[in-house]
């Protein structure tokens, strides 16, 4: 089934412990697309100014991501954001953010896209995310991801977003937020009345939690640890590379069963496992649908008790 | 396979968000042997005051804890420690510790426990714990637990234990400090280089990962999700409930193989999961290894990929 990201396109600045990398390919939508299209052709929707280096476009060309729906607008810069990763490569500050053209961002979905089955709406403004929603008459599956600064400033639109949605992906700390509950399985539950058939928690190098209802309509829910890797260069797009792995996934199925999308969590979790070893796209440039099931068959065996 | 535990018993004032509750029955060698008890007999060496209630010696011998090497010390009382979670109920705060007669325990394992081939040294002075080993000369399994504080201030107790050890068990925020490594892979690897032939690091709410050797000799290691509970009244001694389940299942099999292992952990955490279900010994006292089997069923479903 077809798939459609709409989301952002970056240049990051990234800051580890060990070192400094300027000008690396970044965004939620990219890290995205490059992800899934391991699995699956990828129509990516964003913005990006005329600074954008061709370079960028072409290297997500070549891995199958159609980039028609990418606006590039005149006399605009790209989306630039500047962060430090703290020594235990879980915890960030941002240094800076520069939206510029992704600050006023109108998702336009070609004619050419709108036969789209699946779609991901990469984090950004809860309204702007919905507006793609009309613009995808045939979606069968649609999923957000959101974030804090959403939940506290535009809750009413992101209530109103969650009604439409089948997916929402947030964080561990985020699914707090928003529900109050500090136990994760009661957030969980609680972010599942409030719309989505199916809620996706992550928790960083913790790994992930699934949860949705079974057939009688009673929650159900499960945890997945994180693949271990002791590469962990820059975790940047980890979130992002994880739905596009089971985004990507998804797409080859054909039911989409509780099944697939337990699957589908295995491929996120071993496709960001890769993410995080090099900065921003650089190990994934490397990467093949070969590594990528060698690695979750090794996951499938280290979770087999 | 006989099973000997030595270390804490203690009286227990647990607060949480909701509720506070006093005397309770606590101590790192009570959680341990009541939750080794659903897999095996338990040898218990530790020590308490004559204020010690007899109901919690009952409690314990009723669940086939010998507690022949529990010494009395007349005109002495009970280690006491005093605790408050915060909301998270992952993090806490210790309000009160009174050592007691625990501050000089010198253990003595009686005769008839002698011939245990499983010992586990719950959480203590290094070089006390190290007293048991010549006094175990059957055992064939050696665990020992540990804290930040013998890592800080009895470094060299604990690097000459380590080495005499088959398995350590440790936080991850200890095996960090331990080996000056942020990433958990790297410092659990590096903690295997320090001696013992595995190592368990707990990560509280996220599960434990193991660090091991294959049989070439090179480094393996795996991570375990918690099992995802709401219930969650009292975390007080779920890492000893952990190793008890994991070292109770031990004691059940033939040859400790890598496999063995596994599923040891699997059991250790399947406790755990219980054991935080109520203060104290509560959810604990109304369990059977029937229930413990039938999550241990759904654990192994929830990670079936």
């Amino acid at each position: 089934m077809s798939l459609l990201v709409v989301g952002s396109v970056a240049i990051d600045n990234v800051e580890t412990p060990s070192e400094r990398r300027d000008d690396l390919l970044g965004g939620s939508a990219t890290h995205f697309s490059y992800s899934a299209s391991f699995f699956t052709p990828v129509r990516l929707v964003g913005v990006v100014g005329d600074d954008f280096p061709k370079a960028h476009t072409d290297l997500l060309e070549g891995a199958g991501v159609d980039t028609e729906g990418l606006q590039r607008r005149a006399g605009g810069k790209t989306f630039t954001w500047t962060g430090r990763y703290l020594p235990n490569m879980n915890d960030r500050e941002t240094l800076d953010v520069q939206l510029n053209v992704f600050g006023d961002f109108d998702p336009v979905v070609p004619e050419s896209f709108k036969d789209a089955r699946l779609v991901f709406l990469a984090n950004g403004v809860p309204a702007v995310q919905a507006k793609v929603l009309a613009q995808a008459p045939h979606r069968k599956l649609v999923v957000a991801d959101t974030m804090d600064l959403w939940i506290t400033t535009h809750r009413a639109d992101l209530d109103a977003l969650m009604h439409n949605l089948d997916g929402l992906f947030l964080n561990d700390s985020e699914a707090k937020l928003l529900t109050g509950c500090e136990n994760l399985v009661s957030a969980g539950e609680a972010v599942l009345d409030m719309g989505p058939r199916f809620v996706i928690v992550k928790k960083g190098e913790h790994g992930s939690m699934y949860f949705g209802r079974d057939a009688q309509g009673n929650p159900e829910s499960y945890v997945l640890p994180a693949y271990p890797t002791r590469e962990v260069i820059d975790p940047t797009g980890a979130g992002d590379s994880f739905a596009g792995g089971m985004m990507g996934y998804l797409s080859q199925c054909e039911h989409l069963t509780a099944k697939d999308l337990k699957t589908a969590m295995a491929y996120g979790t071993v496709v960001a496992s890769f993410n995080v070893e090099g900065f921003g796209l650089e190990r994934m440039t490397r990467l093949t649908r070969e590594v990528i099931d060698e690695r979750l068959d090794a996951y499938r065996r280290m979770l087999s008790i």
